[in-house]
């Protein structure tokens, strides 16, 4: 059986949509047992059903939007998200699934899961919704804001890894988020990267893509520095949320509006589904010893139920496993020589 | 009378829509001289109004996607491009529209017209539409990828003047993109460019936006180095245009969603119009001599006439004279001793 850790303090709605998630998984995937760190008398409010399901006392809740994510994290280590996260060492869970505060849960990673060995930089990659329906990997969102192309390396190989494994794309390729198409474009870090991904010839390189193709690009993984991949992934939310807005808008600005969205609803709904990220999952942090998996802050229920599944497949395909060996035995090519 | 130069060989369907566009714009601009640089032949088969229009015979078209855009620009003075770009310091124009390679009018810009006296580095300033309909000044999208906070001071205080004498914003305000909005966020140069920004008192400074509010910010100016705000400006491109994708598909699925389209398509006709770069007008070139608008490459008339009213606009506002008078009198503030 697969064991998920799950934060069920963490997040927006907490604990009432995680506890409702985790039931929702227990029912839909057979392999899984888990593990719900929290408030146990607040988690009882809402189990119905606690079949495969094990709750641990965490007295304390990461509050979010706490300044000093590493100190937070440190100075509780009887909260729920570093009890969740501490059980990934101790070998009594194979992955971690949290909603709460981000900046927490990185650092809390960081320290109580720590890295892959030889693994450099750990990165944040969430799918990304596209026209085709196919996710796209989008990374890094925010572990390294400043980075060095030969550790954007290994992420790459990682999503590339995860693209095949969990994502089930037999030729996983890799674009580098540019502001132009042509080699040579783009800042000196961006040209260092473009020729180290060509050169080492680790996974199939598809080149520089411009974010004119975020939701429909020729990839399957778009990759950059933390700062970068997280203001594109801001930007595509919100650009989805104000045309959303002005769509609602304009369609209520008229009676024929008004009908017209009446017929339509259901191809509205269907619309705005396609952009839901509560659709596709969440997060995952890519390099450290286990999987860790953000949830959005605002998951409701399904949405979290998600993030246990990806949690699930994580494990399941043993993504971190294949790349730690090959991270092992491959240690010149990602320039581990330090 | 405002003399405008128009590159009218530049653009995806140039001479035509630039022909067409000058025309409207004489038609609804009382105030304006237009001169067309171009293939005179071309020009005559859509030139039907020649009032208050010259054409200046330009044999030469710098091509889209040229490499080498300095090379191009320099080895091609009788292109029509150069040749308006040129006319700015012969004191022939007031201002240039073109809706030609970027890299090469930015390339020209820089030789032929050259910066202002006192200013460091130009930024290319596009209109982002958003939820409020008031546009917002998006800087710099392309100019200089990688910058030092100081210059970035210079741009933005440009911003504030066009944003308050063009665009009527009786007090404009900056915000830095960001990707979290509390002070210390982002990478050392995000917060170079904070505190540099707060202390100088040069504008109002709003503090640090993240993308998520990019089609409703709570300012009228956003800010980033080079390569970050393009990114910006290409996401919520590739968003609007995937969105758009996904909604006729979704709206063409069934017979509801087409007669609900059908019944509500002026609502989505106003939605796709408040997302159309097109209605705004083009990118201003900060910091030059002259000013110089870059239209949109996929221009038609309408659009490439918005370009020519934003043109026209500048050099009625003196938005260039006030900003230079300014920075020679506080070069200091600018940090302009070196």
């Amino acid at each position: 059986m697969i064991r998920i850790g799950v934060d069920a303090m963490g997040g927006d709605y907490a604990p009432k949509e995680q506890v409702e998630g985790a039931m929702l998984a227990i029912k839909q995937i057979p392999d899984i047992i888990i593990n719900l760190y929290g408030d146990k008398q607040e988690i009882a409010k809402y189990l119905t059903n606690s079949e495969r399901i094990n709750v641990i006392e965490a007295p304390f809740v990461i509050p979010m939007g706490e300044k000093n994510a590493i100190k937070v994290i440190k100075d509780h280590p009887e909260s729920s998200m570093a009890m969740a996260l501490s059980s990934l060492r101790k070998e009594e869970n194979d992955a971690v699934v949290s909603a709460g505060a981000t900046q927490a849960l990185i650092a809390g990673a960081h320290i109580l899961v720590r890295r892959m060995p030889g693994f450099k930089r750990t990165a944040i990659a969430p799918l990304m919704p596209s026209v085709s329906g196919k996710e796209t990997i989008l990374l890094d969102c925010g572990a390294n804001l400043e980075i060095r192309p030969e550790h954007m390396l290994q992420q790459a190989y990682f999503a590339a890894v995860y693209a095949k494994e969990v994502l089930g794309r037999p030729h996983p390729t890799v674009g580098l988020i540019n502001i132009g198409t042509e080699e040579g474009k783009g800042r000196e870090f961006d040209k260092e990267a473009f020729y180290l991904f060509k050169d080492k010839g680790l996974f199939e390189f598809y080149g520089n893509v411009e974010p004119k193709e975020c939701l429909n690009p020729p990839c399957d993984i778009l990759i950059s520095d933390g700062f970068t991949a997280n203001i594109v992934m801001k930007t595509i939310e919100g650009t989805a949320k104000g045309m959303g807005t002005i769509l609602k808008r304009e369609l209520k600005s008229s009676l024929a509006g008004k009908l017209g969205a009446l017929l339509a609803r259901k191809n509205l709904k269907n619309f705005k589904k396609a952009m839901n990220p509560e659709e596709i999952g969440g997060a995952v942090i890519y390099g450290l010893y286990k999987p860790v998996i953000k949830a959005q802050g605002a998951s409701k229920a399904y949405g979290f139920y998600n993030g246990i599944r990806q949690a699930a497949n994580v494990v399941r395909s043993d993504v971190f496993g294949k790349v730690r060996s090959y991270v092992e035995q491959h240690k010149a090519e990602f320039g581990n020589e330090e």
